[in-house]
């Protein structure tokens, strides 16, 4: 039963006379989340947007980090992801969540539970092998939201033939991710070709000119190539959320 | 007959001698544009993409203009649409291609010739009444590219009751669009509450602090939601091709 | 007796001749502070403005520190307060000054001699679990200058029904602060609804196009909502410093 | 009879059968604003925040400031406010509202209807000639909100003595606005001496490193001064707004 | 004779005693240039770089310019050359140099004297059609320098095809100038392509994110192709100067 | 009588009875300046700082302009100086004040009152001739405060043997001002040659990556010459004012 | 053979049936690059471009680092050349590949393998001791291209007749690399002298105004010197290529 | 004999025949400087500025800035002054030169040889206790140029009673240097008060909207005082240099 069917069949109630004006406010008041003291888990979001709150250690305690990913498993969510989770916080969720699993590069920890059949496909191609991180950040992400991921790294435009092996998936995919730092020019040599939405992912990748990625952002965003879309800074997170979104939706 | 079936046929015909190899690469080097001498029109965009080229008349005389529209026209765009486009643009277009239509707010003028069936909504949110120009480029690019488009404009967070006229229809589209300047609070909102992928289109509306949309960007790119994708600033024609990609794939 | 009164006595002490032109001179050169040869201890900033003078540990020595604070707390502050403190720096005060407090999070350490009767309430409402430090440098420097305080930590915009709870607190305030890094949309949510002044503390939380806090400050003084005002990044001490002043003024 | 009973009677009248859960799913539907197609007016704020709604014209069209305006003045505001009116909107609004007032420098025009009586003291200080816009715009919001306003222009920095004119006023004040661009030193300065809150308004007064006022708000940011809030650059309306709520309570 | 042997000269005439050494101190002092009262004319520079000082008309009067063109030509210049250029400006140069010939676009106005014949040649390519101005200014210059150019608009990455019939130029260049605007992709990608040096040339073309040529700018200085050289946004100038030096070098 | 010893005697009047300390109160009470209702001219700043007030022309009327100028004359500063005024302002204030003389370029009117004699040098050099500008701003304050000012205009870097010319100017000086934007290179060859103090005066000559000047100020500012101080861009008054303070001194 | 003839050979021999169309295609897909998992090695594009792929160490593991070192090595390099190496990582290239050179201030480690014969002359000259790093890598990097390079360090414009020195090979090169910090006036003042190509290497030397390099970078590109290119901040690399580039090509 | 009366003397003896041209160009060539191979010493600076150069020891090795101190300490330079040092470096200098004194806070380690007796004084007053590194850089430099010093620390606005010790040094001096961090307001306050020459020392201390430096430095930019002149951020050697200059003039 879907939370807005509660609300209809509550106003009834009340107009039955089975529940009072008072009892009505009061369940109303009833939040759906946990209260640790310390956070407000937001166990209402997966049934509202169809993916579960993700958890960001950085700046928490290990122990802050497991209580949430606790409650939330708890809560039934359909996976739980922990990102940004140092060496140290992924030791801490795996010994309390002991079927969790973790991926180094992409500092991420996380466990499944009932994740969708994959629907649809996301295309992930990068700029270089130090994208890594937020390539492998956006490929869990999707995978626990229920879509397949395809996975090509280091297609940089300095020698454009390396996107060749690309291309085919790049061709049949639902929505691409271009995850590229410095000139980000991959973004639009993609956005170009692809038939289906793309997202870029500007990274922090590069040094001196590359600005910490915002040479990368705004090339994605004054990029010729028009209908590209962009996330923020190594934000590999939300690439895969809005791919996987976008790709399950075209699968239907 | 598609582009990339000419090819194969191409290459079999060599195969079966019936072209020579210096023809095929002839007939390879014919590129799918038109050369009008100060421009390459790029007629195969439509057939790569699913969307037509779009005319930016920003820094191009009416006559080039005209003369590039024509020249799309003539090659078959399912439409064809010209943004940023003066009075004095819009006049000299709807004078050379008589059945062409225009938008003064949205600086638009286009003429459609075999717009695909809607399929799938795109609903589009504004901050406020000076978001318009953005508004409508994007609805109007929207549409061409065949989805149907519900529009709220002026739901500003600071009085987020007016927010509830749009949810219903924001509850149900296939892919939603925030055009919003200022602190763009209103994405974040939105965001949080879609169950679909959401585009945030930051403005350049707003002055001080809003430095030419950079602030609403930022926000956009810094929501706290997870799963927003972003348009460059004033990029109403990105959002609509974007956004119906989105919801024509979805609706599929 | 205060200060002004002591200059009205002396004009008339001239002209009784009971003190020298020479004299009111020298008396007038002696300055309500204290040298301590590194710095100028202002301790006459709670008489004239209600609040006595914080000291920033930062870029001081340990012995700077406690020296600072046992001339403010020999001079009759209403209270010490040490912000920006490292551990070594706190547990230094604590053993300089034996009834003082401290609070790991804040950063801060203090000791309360004469701390005024709360008088009005400050509602501290904050984004997310890592806002936290802001949030309780705001609420001891408010608490010491005689306000009550109320928390609601982790309110974030992404699920919007998580305000709710601290809603009823934010119709009653007397002042609200809210600290907020990221988009800082919980601002505008918050300042639209609240009907008493509302103090933005922007924080640096979030990474890559948070920009260390500018995002945030940038979205408050953007913001569409009228009347909101700001301090600096991470500034908790000031945000709690004026909050306490408006909230004591109307509480009157 | 407040909107929040409303609720309360609508859940009690479902209660009772006098109005079925439908009639009052509509009901709640029902939007506390007036549609006008382009805008979404919003009359509940004055209830929601003891502030009527203003009218901001840049971007608009005459017709729409003056639809906009005679909508609020018709829904019962205390006052009708339009900013940043060009002469030509401003003579709009006369016409068609025939007791408007208006004030050139401050590019505003407005009509009073159910001002309250002045309770509590704002004091305007600003650094220069020059930043008389921000001044009379931020004093006629306030006075509108129901306050005594008393200004100081042209109190440099450059020349000390000449704040000693207002220092009495600055004293007495239930709030000051410090009105400044440049350096805005006079914002410290001030905000060092007053008792009282402090509103910093920077503005875009100066040239060169000036930086249209990034470099005034930064100042008022970092100010060495404990305390100091601060609204956007050119701001006068919101330190009008904070201004005037910060002094109404304070004199209650 | 050149200059340098001059001053060998002078000191042996200074041994000899057929001069001075007061004499030779001021003839050391006659400098090369031509002193107009407003402005110092370089007309030493052709021979000590092998490029006539060329005249920025920004910023001076059309007499001004016309009367420092003419001294560069009665010095015995190769070419004058005159950019950024008003209509009256050319007029006005045309008028005073009659076979001085113009070009609208580029903003340009210049005579021919005794230009080299040409050695090398300079390739231009351009992301699009309003790219233009800088592309003419640069190979106007280039020519001015003795080299022959070709030039290909409107290779805009969104369609690689496009790049197609330009690249067989590409490959055979001395040197090849990018001029592009907005994310500046193209540079990466002919960079990676070309053998000879590659120079880029970012514009201001773009709105938004494009930032003025900023971001085209540090998207060329941080590009992944290894090895390409940049002039300032807009600067056709520069870019036909060093292409020009570098073709005819390795024409030699 | 200057202003200190006032207040000397004062105490002693209140001493000797001669004066009551209400009337010491009152007179410490009457400000040294002239309020216009706008404007308070300070007519105490050529007694404290050796140098009269000067009137910045943007920003006010014509008429305002010559109300505060004919109040500063009327008070006795030994020269009125009027900057940044449009040819209307300049008419206006010779028409007010018929001995005033004007500099076009500068954008400067001025009447020279008790200029005192010319004690030391200052030495002015420019990069180029769109500097001029600053240039004559710089030598008109500088002249007004009694110093011998040389002007070398158009030296630039790009020319070295052109700088020759100025050299023994410069190595005369009692101070050198190097007015210079774009890459404000001369500032530093100057600043390593000159045995006086330079001041850079960085302008907002150049386009695209002079970025407004700020490229020319943070050059001098992060000059590897030890020893250059800097004023605003394009701040030719604060330059002449700084370097004839510097010139006097020296030549005292 | 060359990759392009046997293009053409392919082509003819599917006319002549030796090859399937199929078989074609199979072969057209196999790419010239190595895969190795985590990176494509770019092994063609030495015979592409002249110049072998680099490897940039930084944020890549030592072993990843070796193992595409000897990659490109076995594809037959005419040199590896690691760069942003740290001492680790040129520890395990050293031990991989036994006759691997390094460099410590310039941290890079390179091998030897057919190095072309010296060709033409890059003059290198640097502002400071400090600029080291980029002064030497970008030796490294020319050298390894077959150029004989010539270095003059620290030849600061603080103290101009130290580039004495120096003019003499500045005068005879074939390309010029000017490597500065802080303010760059080096290039301005060595690009008015030179009569070849000058490269200019802003490098991040200095500290506040100096801000990271980007004061160089934009002062360089804000020259008034006419026909100078600019590679990234502290990008030696590139410099090294593009100087390499153009005094092979002028000495062939 | 100073240098500029040798070259007048060998000219005169080439014209005798004493010196042959050939040898007069050799003697030219010998230059005033020390080659290190990794530094050139510019021991020439104080015979040409009266000052002698400063070893930075940022980006150093102390091997590198021992030989540099002992190669301007045996050329002769009236001090020896290593600024940035490290304690290691401090202790390696002081090791090698051993009546070198030290300044920990300063981070400065020298050695006095021939320091002119003081003629003038320079007055440095400061914002804060942590602006001491600065205050006490400036300091040194100074007096080894010959001036003598007076220092007032932590003279903060928001107290501005304590700036009264301070001002009848401030009055009195021939050159006041304002070293502040944060909003720098107590420059402009100075700045308005000192008959003096006043140099502004922007500090980077701060946080937040501090923004390192950068606000306080454009706050003295932009200061509503004229004539007030500042040297790059945390730049005390600068502020020290110029200040003596200034002072040592005007005491002559």
């Amino acid at each position: 039963m879907t939370r807005r069917s509660e609300i209809a069949d509550l106003l009834a109630a009340v107009a039955a006379g089975a529940v009072t004006p008072e009892e009505a406010a009061a369940r109303l008041a009833a939040r759906p989340f946990v209260e640790l003291g310390f956070a407000n888990v937001d166990t209402h979001r997966e049934e509202r947007q169809d993916a579960p709150e993700v958890v960001l250690a950085e700046g928490k305690t290990p122990d802050q980090v497991v209580a949430i990913a606790r409650a939330l498993d708890e809560a039934g969510a359909s996976s739980v992801l922990v990102t940004r989770a140092s060496a140290e916080v992924r030791a801490a969720v795996r010994a309390a969540i002991p079927d969790a699993e973790e991926h180094e590069l992409a500092r991420a920890v996380w466990v499944r539970r009932r994740v969708p059949e994959p629907r649809g496909t996301v295309v992930i191609v990068s700029g270089g092998t130090s994208d890594g991180p937020v390539v492998h950040e956006a490929r869990i992400r999707a995978e626990l939201l229920g879509v397949a991921v395809r996975v090509h790294e280091d297609v940089g435009v300095a020698g454009l033939h390396r996107l060749g092996n690309a291309l085919p998936d790049v061709m049949r995919a639902d929505c691409v991710v271009v995850v590229a730092g410095m000139d980000a020019a991959l973004a639009s040599v993609v956005g170009g070709l692809a038939p289906c939405p793309v997202i870029g992912a500007p990274t922090s990748v590069g040094y001196g000119s590359a600005h910490g990625g915002t040479t990368a952002l705004n090339a994605m965003l004054a990029s010729c190539v028009d209908g590209l879309a962009v996330v923020g800074i190594d934000d590999g997170l939300g690439a895969g959320t809005v791919a996987a979104r976008i790709a399950r939706g075209r699968a239907e």
